[in-house]
């Protein structure tokens, strides 16, 4: 049976519909300098993570497997090597999903084309939220939604039409996987999920272009994205709800602190009441963290936090790391922290607990609360309503800055005219005909 | 935290330190000669599959995205094809899935190494064993148990040790994914699941010797497979029960007909009603089809079929075609036999209907049982309980040789000789020193 062209009938054409058909001109200028700015804050990721032994061993599947040159550009290393689209994303989007500063889905097919990346936001965004909190509590849902996400942003560069497009997010989405399984030994599952999405993705639309036909409903259908991935509630409004009016890029925020973000209410709560009310580090005699179930979840598996990565998914270290040092940025995560005695003794003193009122606005509202115990007796209470980089209060592009160059020096890149062309060319990436020499 | 050498205390840790330890002479004679039927018999699918057009939009992915040349074969065209093993698996394992003809999982990573097969078909099988009645409902295990036991196949293969064949699983489990969404509208995501688990389990395989690390116990753990992907009942001890004593390879079955599996217990139960009471086609008033859940759940969704492989997961449509051939082989399911409306009458007159016993001795037996009404009142029950190609059941090797002509001919292979040459190499398996020779 050959698949007519659809006229949208599921939730899932209309959003196949819109995606294939959506214009450069049809984006209102903020969207199109929050992608620029997100585009930024991918590659300073991206570069971060590139020396992380999971890419390592992802390269050489890439060396091994794939072609030894290609017209895209590989983020890794220092020798310019270049590969097909496939793989070059794989590399490159599991090297940004590296070093816990990236937060949002699909930002590894950072074409030029800005239009392709509002759709993959979108589209990516959109299947995330329908698949809820359920899905979150398994699922690695940066990859399940990701992988639908690039699948979308590719095939609009390819342009092809509304029923490939639909078979594009249909073979995509049944190959939707990720677990956080790997939360419990530290393993490197993370960045395989995002470089395995964006390679999946590329799959899904080239092959939706050359013919092979995807499911027509796989977000919705009775075997589909919903029914097998997400136990509990859905929701189905997310899908289509002010497509083409709230965009998802504008709905996203940047990371600041360069742990897991669900320390960062915390974490911007705890600093707030520390500077609020003047209590010092060595005052504190006791943390306790209110917050949501998924962070409980999440934040639970990793015990003590044996390796830097781990201990960025401790809210007790996170905790002790942002009172001590006043910040939690990349460079404040180190092999000798682990060792701090000080900082040790204090996350023994931090505790969560979940609060009903927080759980019931989450993952719409990430808010924090810390009561925090003085040695003294003293007893505060601050709560955060918007973390510092969420769209109510996102970065300044004065920041974005601060944060891409301490990105390009913890990944090895000491050239600052480099560096300083590189965010010149991003801030002016609507004028770029291609994304080449945005490697190293 | 580097991961220390496992002593098994986990199953999955056990499967996998069997796993990396099986050795050829380790292997029952039985167990070698099952694992060249299987080989062969997967090679006679894959020929017949290659020209199938989700074979070639994937060929048209490989020929984008992959090296240009390489030290595996296709046996998807005429052309002498090489590429990087990752790309060949992609296309073979997609191609041995068109025609339904296969039934076992990993069969597409057939390297030299026999050990190697009979370990993928033990992970692999295990796993989805495992996963249990809940996960078939919504997932093709096929795929998802597939790239586990590529996984640990080509982890063999590569001569890693314990700890990196744990990896090995743990990176495929992660990545585990195929819906059955796509029997709803009869697109192609069957080929491509199992073209992505066989890619998929060399990622997994190659990336867990150059030091990815993969979570250790992706199957049981509270955030694994079975907490995820199998909402009912799992069976913990099918994953290390009888390991090294039972052989998956000796428990597979082979496909004698060419429809979905499903059909073919009522098939062979059907065809043996009309021998031993001497009915014909057009003396059959209805046939009731009794069967399990599982049947009725992936049956039930093509409705009429439109298509030749729609048609082959119609139970309707494929009892008509046994009633009225005599048999139901790949060249029985063509276009001419959508049209013919002595087919399409008697398959209106075909029910199922779930028998709770068949039901619960499923999977282990597959059994079925028919209920014949004839137009002049006689009514026949029929059951068989081992299928033609059941290991109690099995094909001889005539019959595999017959059934190899029959799908290379389907493939559009001519050439006697070269079919000839091809049998003689794979009942020569354990005589080669590498698997070049096998394609087209």
């Amino acid at each position: 049976m050959a698949q007519s062209k659809p006229s949208p009938e599921t939730r899932t054409e209309k959003l196949a519909q819109w995606a294939a058909n959506l214009q450069y001109h049809d984006l209102p200028e903020e969207v199109i300098q929050r992608t620029k700015e997100l585009f930024i804050d991918w590659l300073g990721c991206t570069i971060a993570g590139r020396h992380h032994p999971a890419v390592a061993a992802i390269v050489r599947f890439a060396t091994q497997m794939g072609p030894s040159s290609g017209k895209s550009e590989l983020i890794d290393g220092s020798q310019g090597l270049t590969s097909s689209p496939a793989f070059a994303s794989l590399i490159n989007g599991a090297s940004s999903h590296v070093v816990e500063q990236d937060d949002l889905h699909n930002r590894s097919i950072m074409h030029p084309f800005i239009t392709a990346c509002v759709v993959g936001y979108e589209v990516g965004c959109r299947t995330g939220e329908y698949l809820g909190k359920s899905h979150y509590e398994k699922f690695h849902s940066t990859a399940t939604g990701g992988v639908i996400g690039v699948a979308a942003a590719v095939a609009r560069l390819l342009h092809i039409d509304a029923n490939q497009m639909l078979s594009a997010i249909g073979t995509a989405g049944t190959q939707a996987a990720g677990l956080w399984q790997f939360l419990h030994d530290a393993t490197h599952s993370k960045q395989a999920h995002t470089g395995k999405a964006c390679f999946d993705g590329i799959l899904a639309a080239y092959s939706a272009r050359d013919g092979l036909l995807g499911p027509r409903d796989i977000i919705e259908g009775s075997r589909g994205m919903g029914a097998a991935l997400a136990p509990g509630e859905t929701d189905p409004e997310a899908i289509n709800k002010g497509l083409g009016l709230d965009y998802a890029v504008l709905g996203s925020s940047f990371k600041w602190h360069a742990s897991c973000r669900h320390t960062h209410p915390s974490v911007d709560a705890l600093l707030a009441l520390m500077a609020k009310h003047q209590v010092t580090f060595h005052e504190i005699a006791s943390v306790m963290a209110r917050t949501y179930q998924a962070a409980i979840n999440v934040l639970g598996l990793t015990g003590r936090g044996e390796t830097v990565h781990q201990s960025k998914f401790s809210m007790g270290f996170v905790l002790a790391v942002a009172a001590k040092n006043g910040q939690a940025m990349i460079t404040d995560f180190t092999e000798e922290a682990l060792e701090d005695a000080e900082l040790r003794e204090f996350q023994q003193r931090v505790t969560m607990e979940l609060d009903p009122e927080i759980d019931a606005k989450f993952p719409k509202q990430w808010q924090g609360t810390v009561v925090v115990v003085c040695k003294d007796g003293r007893k505060y209470t601050e709560s955060v309503e918007y973390l510092k980089g969420d769209p109510e209060n996102s970065l300044t592009r004065a920041e974005l800055e601060t944060k891409f160059r301490a990105l390009a020096t913890y990944g090895g890149v000491t050239d600052t005219t480099k560096v300083a062309n590189l965010l010149q060319k991003g801030w002016e990436l609507e004028c770029q005909s291609s994304l080449h020499g945005f490697s190293f």
